[in-house]
């Protein structure tokens, strides 16, 4: 039989690589390659001790055991260590116009259908009522037509349809279909901030960091439409606490609101008010596929 | 209200560090900044794409949820990436003399007390039955008294007694304790070479690479004596198979053993075998804590 290999600690990094020789994916095996270099050179650097390495084991793990399918505490903890922002940021590089991308975040789910005019806040812990009207158009200006546009947020009190309980239905959570003018318009209330959940692994961490656990508040949109790039974004509500220090690192200059102040009255789809309300308008600009620049 | 930083995908780590300014712990703050500069690295590298990234998010998810009080995944995919024995390196740095260490494994749990002469083999898949029987000395070759000693290993069929669910006893696994003459002594059967478990995402990583599960037969010890650096190391078994590609890269070449044939007759405690066996002896040397080299 073999012989075994000597343990060698400089060398041993390379040992390890070379198990990975007969992977045939070879973006696999450069994936893999760079994830062990990546963790051995981490490791060397921290001089990391054996109660470390314990306990990071033991996070991992109830990181991964508190998930659910209403609860995703790993995209949390990538959230909050910019990790998904960044992967957003590569993902997304479009030519100039195009309405910036923000991270998807823990609580997206597919939403019921609705219609134009629609009020999809039917829960009963909605804030200011507010109208939302919104274009998708290309970067020259032009309406996209039939575009698919996910829209969720939380309530007054900052919490998501889905943090209620599997029982708890759909609220603040819709899909839209553009026509042919490419514009979406709805009614909701107005989101507010929030602290993403605290009680698990990634909440022990930002208590040891000192890190509050707060988002600004924003309403979430994730446009498709055939031949253009997906766009997965917020906007933000300039009025909200948190702008400048966004647990997960989400916000934008340039996705952020006034959310206007509307005085009583007819609102643009004609429905009246009889007190006051707020409102956003929004110009959502998609590259299509053939303006992306081509990957490296 | 402040306003937001401008998202900068070059500056944006850094932006990240910066929010653990006010972390109190200092080791936290240096652990918690390389992290971040090392995850953001490997995803710069990477070019990452949002499906990669989803992928990851899943199966760190899995290994968490997969994991319970008798399967520690996240263990494995340290130990199948060699995290665990870089790490076992990184903190047993030790004079000349002293016997090597390699991993604890994913199946240590305490166990019963036992004496010397006792046979711990009390399954029923023991393999052939093998004396035990070593003594725990200093750097200086004499014994050191007092000394805990566990020993764990699997059956015949490569299956540790863990692995037989939450109601099976304890089986080839014991705790010593060393007299003056620091020697311990003990029957029970030739350890066999084993799959780790291979139906969890570890397993899905190694198929994926193209690497088998498989570990050479051993034996686990674990050696702790008041005033003396602890041992945490396996003797492994000459014939088995796998010992120059261990899944988790325990293998040393100094804790290599034949396990000798021995003849029927008189064992060394006076047993009367009439069959064949199997014997190990060893001589484990370990260091005084003054005799340790210095933290950096």
């Amino acid at each position: 039989m073999a012989e075994p290999r000597e343990f060698d600690e400089k060398s041993f990094t390379q040992d390890v690589i070379d198990t990975f020789a007969k992977c045939q994916n070879l973006r696999l095996k450069q994936i893999m390659t760079e994830v062990v270099m990546s963790l051995h050179e981490l490791v060397r650097k921290l001089d990391l001790t054996m109660e470390e390495w314990e306990f990071a084991i033991d996070f991992l793990t109830r990181t991964g055991q508190i998930s659910d399918s209403r609860r995703q505490e790993f995209i949390l903890l990538s959230d909050t260590l910019g990790v998904s922002m960044l992967v957003d940021a590569i993902n997304n590089r479009a030519p100039p116009g195009t309405t910036e991308s923000t991270v998807l975040g823990p609580f997206f789910v597919p939403g019921p259908a609705a219609r134009n005019g629609d009020n999809i806040d039917v829960g009963e812990k909605g804030g200011a009522p507010t109208f939302v009207d919104v274009v998708i158009n290309d970067l020259d200006g032009n309406p996209i037509s039939d575009a698919q546009v996910d829209v969720w947020h939380s309530d007054e009190e900052g919490f998501y349809d889905v943090q209620y309980g599997p029982d708890a239905g759909f609220a603040r959570r819709a899909r839209f279909t553009a026509g042919a003018d490419g514009r979406v318009y709805f009614w909701s209330s107005l989101p507010a901030k929030y602290p993403i959940p605290d009680d698990g692994p990634v909440g022990q961490m930002l208590g040891a960091v000192g890190r509050h656990p707060w988002r600004p508040a924003h309403l979430h949109f994730m446009i498709e439409a055939a031949g253009y790039k997906k766009l997965v974004t917020h906007i933000f509500v300039r009025e909200s606490e948190y702008l400048e220090s966004d647990a997960v690192f989400g916000v934008k200059q340039s996705l952020v609101d006034e959310f206007p102040h509307q005085p009583a009255g007819v609102a643009p789809d004609g429905t009246v008010m009889e007190n006051p309300y707020r409102s956003m308008t929004w110009d959502f600009r998609l590259p299509r596929l053939d303006q992306l620049p081509k990957a490296a």
